[in-house]
């Protein structure tokens, strides 16, 4: 290869990559609106600055240590040994994986909302995104998967695959959130005398305009999981649609029509798309899509009225069930038999599946335990009243309203 | 050419197009708050469960036969088959294209809010997006165009040029919105005894927001409209931006700085200029954005006060009369003699626009006339009064309000 | 080079740029929704009009003068000219700039927020963005650069060195705006007898919409400010992004989770990092964003306190303080002992920033004061009680609310 084409080529991978970073870094914005429309009033400030500090120090972490667990490769080095001789790439591989890293405490943060203590989630998110979450990455993606990989290849027919995540990122925290709302406990008034009680959520079209930024910028998330141009298929962004819009045609069909189960089932779609995303018939994608949007519809009802957990948005059936539902179907429609590409073992990724609930739950027990213990991690009865806006950031979240 | 630089060509020819995707998927975020801006606060949720929803089964239609129709090529083979020797080309045009079908119902929706009834606008959008608009894209872009351009091209000079689809997109779906809103009629209380009463918009902000992601993700629309990154021409992307703030300027002094009309204004410019986007002049394009906001400011005054029509966001005056201007227009400013770059007939601009005039008029009349009959289309009086959200959703947009 | 390689690096650069441009064109919606969300909310509609328009005017008179003289470079050919022969690269590179140039008046819009008249505002505006920037655009970047940076080398040891405009752009605009706001003086109320009133802002969501908006678009300002593909370093995003969290994080603990200072604390990481983005290490760029935040948080309670200047969203100590801030640290943290690239000097970096400062300050007051003697800046007592939505626009930006 001549030097203009690899120059190009190199350029053309840190742009790639870059642009992935920025998608999902965007997704932020979008589990911040997602939460502030879900929330009463008077928790919507705490939500947006919640999520904007746990990016912050998930940031610092993940760069500190995260990274370096993950994948063997830091930081400590002078700009120039930074920049190295692919201008950077990386660097623009970290900021890629540090967006998925810091979806973990943006998942969680939806389940714990409205009555959190502020600096213990800060803190428990920073434990996830910088350790736990990175040893668990290095097992499936980084320095330690040839280990595991090897394994599950030998045993169970071939690696565990989960090309974008529904496992790794989605499911571990989705199950990592199952504990902290356990632990946490529901919301004032949410059961009363064992009467169930739903508090309504404030504001659809912030709700609305969440899950469309998450929506679009998932596109990023999926697409660029290749991590370099020349990885590129067309296959990830078909697969990622029409799992989308199967989520949304489902959810819209079983609840007739209900606002927030039509937005929240295009992201169910799109959280049961990312493992399989590269290997699966878009027909196929469709099926996952679309079942993973009748998974949260049924499963959020179950989890709300049958095992009464206050899981505020929901995010232990969305992100934790159907992250696990991804990992499995990527082993069911990836088989050449059904369309797939091939390559996979139901069984594998049954594993891997399994693995991550288990090691998403012990360690988030062992976590938040260590935090309701030492630190606190419930605000008190008049502050939950009051709202953590007030409680915790002096404002409300519309200042001249409160005025007037 | 060496294989790198094949493989990098054809990479970013994927990487390419699915920006572009994306960047138009972002724009049906944008008409959802532009109608939930505009409508009364109890229809907004119905604008956001109306436009994802048929966003949705756009896709599946026009995956299944709309863009078999239009392209003659299918997605009836194996994930193998559909990734093939080009990483999945064919996937990302369609997901392209599917963007721009899909904002056929997307346009509709905003003239006919309010008083609709759900699942009849999802039937129409449904033919639309699946039958009528991919067999009109199949004469202009498609695998029936060489019929009908060689006759344009034999009869009238050149064939009828339409780069990103002023003609083709939207003035089709404003052509098609007109027999739709007149056979609705108009909501309640816009004319009382013969008296026009304006009914208020509801949130300024919320449709500016709308206005702005629309007019960032237009930059995919119109630059991506080339379909391979060697394509790509900055001319594209100049125009655009010069008749976005044509549009802009136009609307705030023909108005003295109304905001609504500020950023229709810049849709007004945008939906203009897609036709001859890449062969005017930048001044041009100024003039023809301009000329098109005025056409959306008097024409929707027209369209109220002398038609008393209720289209409620004026979706006929301003996708459908500016669609068509922007056909024309290209045929005016496309003459080397103009600044352009030449190749364009007149009279081809003239009739190809009129064309699609009357091939929407007719498919739109026959297929809301049945449906009118069938199934239909306007809500009850009551549901209207109550509004959509709580008719048919079952909820309102900010449900904490409604309960406090 | 092959003919298929320099095609392909030729629309790389197009696309690159283009890209880089509807990113920090997006960054304007963030621009208005923050100022929507401070605000109150009888001057939302004016903050969204008036960006928009300002936005409109400068790109014309960018793209006729502006541009020009900056680079030398004119658009009066014809449209073939345009695109020459690397496929109207010079056009996207205009519209990349131009979004520069048009932060200076979206930046000053802030500072002068909710008692100024339209048009003389506009006018302002159109004057920086079309003379008075681009000249000064001219002796750091443009066709004038080389007497000038020859002189700073030759002298100072180094050119001044401004990657991304922490000077050119931020700290212009910010020190523009102070000159803006003193002529102007206090919203009514503001100071009653002496005594600090402080002004509910009105929507915290708003803001942070706003403020998300701009530090997504953010790196495509910092990014794509190499201006081709092959001069992209991972580097520049990964300063980015480690200086907007260090802004975060230092302006939650200074603040004890202020919604307010937390998300101007992201934006004040982004100026500050600018300049330096592509030569100073990541940890350095965490701290240049972290000390920037301070400067905001203790230079906006220093501003409106003691020194009694009301500047709504703190545009000066944010744009203008923190931009010169900017420009010095990376005459501290660029040089190689530091872990930075070298080849910068402070002292050219100090005095390149108070040149600035300088140039701001006079064109500033020249402009201002005429335009208050010609014109007049302020409206009416009535009318900025009335709010500015009503007393310009006619409208609320609640339609609905005002009518029932």
């Amino acid at each position: 290869m001549d030097s203009a084409v690899q120059s190009l080529t190199n350029s053309g991978d840190v742009l790639f990559l870059m642009l992935g970073a920025v998608m999902v870094f965007a997704m932020h914005a979008g589990f911040a609106f997602l939460e502030v429309g879900t929330v009463r009033k008077k928790n919507q400030t705490n939500a947006l600055v919640k999520i904007l500090t746990d990016w912050s120090v998930s940031t610092v972490v993940y760069f500190l240590v995260g990274y370096p667990i993950a994948y063997g490769v830091h930081f400590f080095m002078s700009a120039e040994g930074l920049i190295g001789a692919n201008q950077g790439y990386e660097l623009v591989r970290f900021f890629f994986l540090l967006c998925f890293a810091a979806c973990i405490p943006a998942i969680i943060s939806g389940g714990i909302a409205e009555r959190t203590r502020f600096w213990p989630q800060v803190l428990a998110g920073a434990i996830f995104a910088g350790l736990t979450y990175p040893f668990f990455e290095s097992l499936i993606w980084g320095q330690n998967s040839s280990a595991l990989q090897d394994w599950f290849a030998n045993t169970l027919g071939a690696p565990f695959h989960d090309f974008a995540g529904s496992v790794v990122v989605h499911s571990m925290g989705g199950w990592l959130a199952l504990p902290a709302v356990i632990l946490l406990g529901p919301r004032m008034g949410r059961w009363v005398r064992g009467k169930s009680h739903a508090i309504p959520i404030s504001n659809i079209p912030f709700l609305a305009l969440g899950s469309w930024i998450l929506a679009v910028g998932w596109f990023g998330f999926n697409v660029m999981s290749a991590q370099n141009l020349n990885g590129i298929s067309g296959l990830v962004a078909a697969n990622s649609l029409l799992a989308m819009v199967g989520g949304v045609i489902f959810a819209v069909v079983a609840t007739k029509c209900d606002p927030g189960f039509a937005h929240n089932g295009a992201l169910a779609g799109l959280i049961a798309i990312c493992a399989g995303s590269d290997l699966v018939h878009p027909f196929a994608a469709f099926l996952i899509g679309g079942l993973g949007a009748l998974i949260f519809v049924y499963g959020f009802q179950w989890e709300q009225e049958i095992l009464k957990i206050d899981d505020v948005l929901g995010v232990w059936p969305l992100h934790g069930i159907i992250g696990t539902w991804g990992g499995i179907s990527a082993g069911i429609f990836g088989y050449a038999e059904l369309g797939g590409l091939g390559g996979v073992s139901f069984m594998a990724q049954l594993a891997g599946s399994l693995f991550a609930i288990i090691y998403a739950l012990i360690t988030g027990f062992i976590v938040y335990s260590v935090i309701v213990k030492v630190f606190g991690f419930r605000l008190g009865d008049d502050e939950e009243f009051r709202g953590s806006d007030l409680a915790i950031h002096k404002i409300g979240s519309y200042p001249e309203d409160s005025v007037s």
